[in-house]
């Protein structure tokens, strides 16, 4: 089956693609990696290359999508988006690439379901993400839980997966939307989302380099380590929708921890003077943004699926290392 | 005060008009009144006449919204619809006109905000629906309980939903949501709305006419006569969202009951021969949509905001005597 992955280049786009060629999933046969800037191909193991396409354009572009959806692909990711900070800066931005994209997308999908007379049907497995609710909680988020997100990126993914939920149900695709935990520790350079720094406490000082914790040390959390996530998207590809019974949105499992389990597990990790390289300085944006996320959640119904969390934040600390920080510790 | 009423020659739309040329919304002095199809002018009380001008055209287009923002009316009611009958068949349609169009009005808006430096913000009233559930539900659905439309109609509405708050947040506009019970009974002729049955076994034996009943009179579900709807317009339009604390969509009260309950209501306001009109005859297609329909309701958050329920069935069959026929009961 032909494969096609939007928002390659992203850092979890690329874990993806990685696991792909190395054959997690078999019964991909060709792959088109889709992204505003060039997705790097993988490293396939020898014996076992897949064919594989890099496309470099912006799917919002009703062409685009309609080239992407010709080649019909039996499966497509959903991942490209601007995230949360961005969004709220650029309002026009955010609804452009994660609503009115995606939904041209869903368009581009449907033409194409029509003029195969309807034997064309893709599974189509979007990113959304826990920013979808927003503030008063209850203890534990389940998935009968209201979507009132309060920022404008999280409107933007809460009506995406309106919309795939409504095209699935109508036989157009087999969509269904995996609200990821905020993936920590991401490698790399700090991004716009303001959820950033809750890598950053982590990355930063592992590197010897001074991070801010723009937030109070109490504020909890909902993690997940990028492999982990990376392999939720490896399960969502093969899962049977029938399983869903309508609600296509799925909260997956995470770690809830404060940030002070955070810091805790950093140094029974790296030792105190990795977080003496944390600099606590309050940033009212950040703070009032943080104040409205959701902080722990009931994930059951997505475990009953088989879906499994990372095991604490100390196991994501150790993942970070192994997976993405080859440098080790910084002893 | 400048307000427009989009969608004005809707059944709602009129009531609601009627009600501001009474003078219940007495800052109002000026009205725009928009529709697909030209909307009439209401009856004015002597001496207590407001400009009125009256708009046909799609609200879908930009050019029309804009012009429609242009006016910087302080209060708009957005009422313009594709019933849920017509938008699961036409699916074109219900996105064009449910979710589209009022992006566009949206966005028309955002435009004139930023165009008076942003000193114009102004109130939106969007008349959503109950819609926005689907099955499995709780034994009362609560403002807490998430979105899982089981229709294109209630999927729109849910996102446009998403939308109206995310522009709130922002400051563009100051919009609420109010999901009315279904309307019943509806005057006039049929609709393409699935839930027309419930007005029409009422309305059509009441003219001496037989009325398809197309489920079983189990059917529970959840009502508001046309009057009281009206007046949740009306009082939503004075409504300080300060009270909504960032959660801008209201499920409004209403009178849950069965089918069965209708009819006994009918027989007690206009006795045996009348309900002897109605037909009981199962149509498939209707039963499955009005099997995902919720029945039930908790809205104490609207109720500590001042709306109030009718009493119960046979003070809606009465309302409807004694607003929309009145040639009476037919003895």
């Amino acid at each position: 089956m032909h494969a096609t992955i939007i928002g390659a280049a992203g850092m979890l786009g690329r874990k993806l693609t990685q696991r792909i060629a190395n054959g997690e999933l078999p019964h991909i046969t060709s792959l088109t990696l889709h992204d505003v800037v060039s997705p790097a191909l993988p490293d396939f193991t020898p014996n076992h290359e897949i064919p594989t396409r890099s496309v470099t354009g912006s799917y919002t572009d009703p062409e685009q999508a309609k080239a992407l959806a010709a080649e019909r692909p039996e499966l497509i990711f959903l991942m490209a988006a601007v995230v949360s900070g961005e969004a709220e800066e650029n309002f026009d931005k955010g609804w452009d690439i994660n609503l009115y994209g995606g939904l041209t997308l869903l368009e581009a999908l449907r033409a194409e379901h029509v003029a195969s007379g309807e034997s064309y049907t893709p599974k189509l497995v979007f990113t959304s993400s826990i920013a979808v609710f927003g503030a008063p909680f209850p203890d534990a988020i389940d998935d009968d839980f209201l979507c009132a997100p309060q920022t404008s990126y999280g409107a933007q993914k809460a009506m995406l997966e309106l919309a795939v939920a409504d095209y699935s149900r109508k036989g157009f695709i087999d969509g269904l939307s995996l609200r990821l935990p905020t993936v920590t520790v991401r490698p790399g350079n700090p991004n716009a989302a303001a959820s950033g720094f809750f890598s950053g406490i982590i990355r930063e000082p592992l590197a010897g380099v001074e991070a801010q914790l723009p937030v109070a040390d109490t504020v909890r959390h909902w993690f997940v380590s990028p492999r982990t996530a990376a392999e939720f998207l490896v399960k969502a590809a093969t899962l049977d929708t029938a399983l869903l019974g309508g609600r296509r949105s799925l909260n997956l499992p995470g770690v809830s921890c404060t940030v002070a389990d955070q810091i805790a597990a950093l140094t029974r990790v790296a030792g105190e003077e990795c977080t003496a390289l944390i600099v606590k300085q309050l940033d009212p944006t950040i703070v009032t943004i943080v104040s409205k996320w959701p902080q722990n959640f009931d994930a059951s119904r997505a475990i009953a699926l088989g879906f499994s969390a990372d095991k604490d934040f100390e196991s994501i600390i150790r993942i970070y290392l192994e997976d993405d920080a080859p440098q080790g510790l910084p002893l």
